[in-house]
C-alpha cells in the first residue's frame, strides 16, 4: 500500500494513520482515559504550543534540542511545541490548579513532536497517554499509580505484562554513603548500566561488593526483595528498598496479570527522578510501552514543588500490543434506499454504506465499497450467499 | 478560577481546558466520530506537521498566512504546523488512497493552530471535526453530508439546528450571464453582503433586479426555492438553483430535526467551494458550529482533482450549543480499603478516589477530594446523609 514516492511525501518520521488504524488509536486512547477517569483522574487538555520556558522546567529541560520553536507574532515571545505533557501538567498544577485539594489526580492524552527521531522510536510525532497524582508522598500512590498503569493496560488487552520497578537514586546513595569520589559517578554508573563487574569493582573499591550484590538481585520481585534484604545496606539505601516492597506488597494485593521485577540499579539517565520509577513492557514488543515514577513536580531553581508520581504511555508501542478489533459488519444500501433504511441497523453496531447513484451492478458496486452485505427488502443478505446462488 | 496573572502563562489566544471541559470535549468528538463511523466515514489521522508546499494546496492556500513554519532539520525543507486538516485529508485521498474505491469517505478529529485569532474566534487552537466525501459528484452526497452534519449534532443533544444553504457561485454566474464587468465584481459581493439594494442597483445595471430578487429569495427552504423558481434566471443559474433544490428533496426535511434555510447569494469569501455549501447554527450560539460544501479536491495549477463535499465542525462553538454531561457519583474509599474496593462500583459507572494515607476527618476527606459518597463496608453511603444524622 505504501511505497517510497508516497512515504517521500512527509517528513522522516512522521505519518499519515489510515483506516482502521487511526481509528482503533483512537479508540484505544479513550478506553484507558476512562479507565483512568473511573478512579478519580481528572482529564486536562493543555494548548501544543506554548512559551518555550514554561515547557523547559523541571523534567521539560531534558527536551530542550527536542522541541520545535516559534516566534509568536502576538506577543513577540518564543513559543515551542510540546515534546512531552508532564512539564504542561506541572504547570496546571502549580498555577491554575495551585488552590485544588490534594492529592490530585489528572490525566491527559496529546499528540507531541520531536526535533528528532529516536533510535527504538523514530517516530517524530506520537500520541502520549497518561495520568499524574501530585501532592501524595505516600508509597500507596506509588502502588496506585502502578497498578492503574497494570490494570488500564490489562484492560485494553495487553498480554505478557511486564512492570520492571526501579529506584534511580540507589546508585547516587551508596556512593554517598561509601564517600566516593563524586567524579566517578559517571563511570561508574555507565559501568553498572554495562553490567560490567570488573569495571565496577575498579570504580567502586570499598563499595563494589555491595553494587555487585545490587546488580545480582535484580530479577523477580519476591526473589529481588529477597536478594535486597540480605545485603548490608546503608540507611538511605535500606528507606529505598522499604518503598519498593511497600509498592509490590500493595500491587500483590491487586491481583494483577502482570509479572512485577526489580532491578534496582537502572536509573534511564532521568536525573529528576526520585523514589520508585517503572517501565511497562510486553512480551514479544521491541521498546517499552511506558514509563514513569516519582518526581518533584514544579520545582524551580529555589526548589519547592510537590510530591509527584504518574506515567506516561506511548500508543505506537501500546498499539503493537493488543489485537486490532474485529471490523464491524458493512452493510450496502443500494441507490434510492432513502436516509432512514439503515437507522435500524446502525443502531445494531452495523456500519452502513449509502449508494450515490444509480448502480449497473449493486453486488459489485457494495464489494467495492468493502461492505459484507446488501440490503435487499428489509433484509441484510451476505454477499457471499449472493454468489453462491448465482443471483 | 482564572485570574489575569495565571492567564498569562499561556500565549494569548491559547488555553488549557481543565476538568470537566477537557473530558466533556474528547468524549463528544468520539460520539460525533461514532456517528460519521456508522455511515462509512473511516477515520484517518495525517500528522500534526508536515512539509509547507503540501499544506497550501487548494483550499489550504487561503490559510497561508495562518500557519505556523518550522525548519526540519532532517530534510532541510520548510515544514508547517496545520492550520486546518481539509488540504491534508485532499493529499491523503489523492496520494495514499489514490487507489481506494469511489466514492471514498474520510473523517478525521484533531487539532489545528493558527498564527492569529479571528475577531468571532479568538481561539487560536481548535478541534477540528470533519467529513470528506470524495469522488461522488451527485446531489445525493451533497444531502448525505448535509443529513449526516445535522444527525451528528441532534445525536449530540444540539437544540435549535439551524442549516443554511449557499450557492457560492451565484452571484459570479449571473453577473457573467450579464457580461458584468468584473473589476465590478469585488465591490458588487460587498453590496450584497451589506444587503444595500442602492448600491447593488448601482453596480449591478440591467442584474440589478435579479440580485434584488435573489436577496429577497432568501429564507426557510420551501419558501425559499418557490421565490427563486418565480425570478428569471439564466441558465447556469437555474441549475444552481435545481442542485440545491435536489438537495432539500434528498435531505428528507420532514424527518430532520433542523430549519433549513437557503441564502443563494451568501457566499463567505471562500473562493474554492463550488455548487452547494452550508453552515450550521444553533440558536442562541454565537458564531457557526460548522460549515461545509463542494469543492475539488487534489486539484492544482494545472487543474484536475476530484468532486468532493464535506464539512468541519468547530468543537469550541459545537460544546457552547449542548448541555454538559452530569456528574458520574464519586466515591470516596477510606485509607487501607484495598485495591479491589471499588471495583464493583466502578463497574456500575461510579468514580471511585481511594485515600492515600489514614484520615483525621475521613467524611471531610472525602468531601475534599469532591466525593458525594464514602465506603463503609460494603456500602456507599452518602455524604449529606452522614451530616444530617451528626456521625
Amino acid at each position: 500500500m505504501i511505497d517510497d514516492r508516497q512515504r517521500a511525501l512527509l517528513p522522516n518520521g512522521l505519518q499519515d494513520l489510515l483506516p482502521p488504524d487511526a481509528a482503533f488509536e483512537a479508540q484505544t486512547i479513550e478506553r484507558l482515559m476512562a479507565h483512568f477517569a473511573a478512579e478519580g483522574y481528572a482529564r486536562v487538555k493543555p494548548p501544543l504550543v506554548e512559551f518555550e520556558d514554561s515547557l523547559l522546567t523541571g523534567p521539560g529541560r531534558l527536551l530542550a534540542a527536542q522541541i520545535f520553536r516559534v516566534m509568536d507574532p502576538v506577543s513577540q515571545r518564543m513559543m515551542g511545541v510540546r515534546a512531552d505533557m508532564t512539564p504542561q501538567l506541572a504547570r496546571i498544577a502549580a498555577t491554575r490548579l495551585a488552590h485544588a485539594a490534594r492529592p490530585l489526580r489528572l490525566s491527559y492524552a496529546g499528540q507531541v513532536l520531536r526535533v528528532r527521531g529516536g533510535m527504538l522510536r523514530p517516530e517524530r510525532q506520537f500520541a502520549q497517554v497518561g495520568i499524574e497524582l501530585i501532592g501524595a508522598p505516600e508509597p500507596t500512590a506509588d502502588a496506585e499509580v502502578v497498578r492503574l498503569a497494570a490494570e488500564a493496560l490489562t484492560g485494553i488487552g495487553v498480554k505478557g505484562l511486564t512492570i520492571d520497578l526501579n529506584l534511580p537514586t540507589m546508585v547516587d546513595v551508596v556512593a554517598e554513603a561509601f564517600g566516593l569520589p563524586t567524579d566517578q559517578l559517571g563511570p561508574l554508573r555507565e559501568a553498572l548500566d554495562r553490567k560490567d563487574p570488573t569495571a565496577v569493582a575498579e570504580l567502586a573499591g570499598a563499595a563494589a561488593p555491595l553494587y555487585a550484590g545490587l546488580l545480582d538481585a535484580a530479577g523477580i520481585a519476591a526473589e529481588a526483595l529477597a536478594r535486597l534484604d540480605a545485603l548490608e545496606l546503608p540507611a538511605e539505601a535500606r528507606r529505598l528498598v522499604a518503598m519498593v516492597a511497600d509498592v509490590v506488597r500493595v500491587i500483590d494485593l491487586a491481583d494483577l496479570d502482570a509479572q512485577v521485577t526489580i532491578d534496582p540499579i537502572e536509573h534511564r539517565g532521568l536525573d529528576y527522578q526520585t523514589g520508585v520509577s517503572f517501565s511497562l513492557f510486553a512480551a514479544g514488543v521491541r521498546g517499552e510501552l511506558g514509563s514513569g515514577g516519582r518526581y518533584v513536580a514544579g520545582a524551580d531553581q529555589n526548589g519547592g514543588g510537590e510530591p509527584a508520581t504518574g506515567f506516561s504511555l506511548y500508543m505506537d508501542s501500546v498499539l503493537r500490543a493488543i489485537d486490532a478489533p474485529v471490523r464491524p459488519r458493512h452493510l450496502y444500501l443500494p441507490f434510492g434506499c432513502g436516509p432512514v433504511a439503515g437507522r435500524t441497523f446502525r443502531a445494531d453496531g452495523w456500519i452502513t454504506v449509502q449508494g450515490l447513484a444509480p448502480e449497473t451492478d449493486p453486488v459489485a458496486e457494495a464489494r467495492a465499497q468493502g461492505c459484507s452485505h446488501i440490503l435487499r427488502g428489509a433484509d441484510a443478505i451476505p454477499l457471499d450467499a449472493i454468489d453462491i446462488r448465482g443471483a
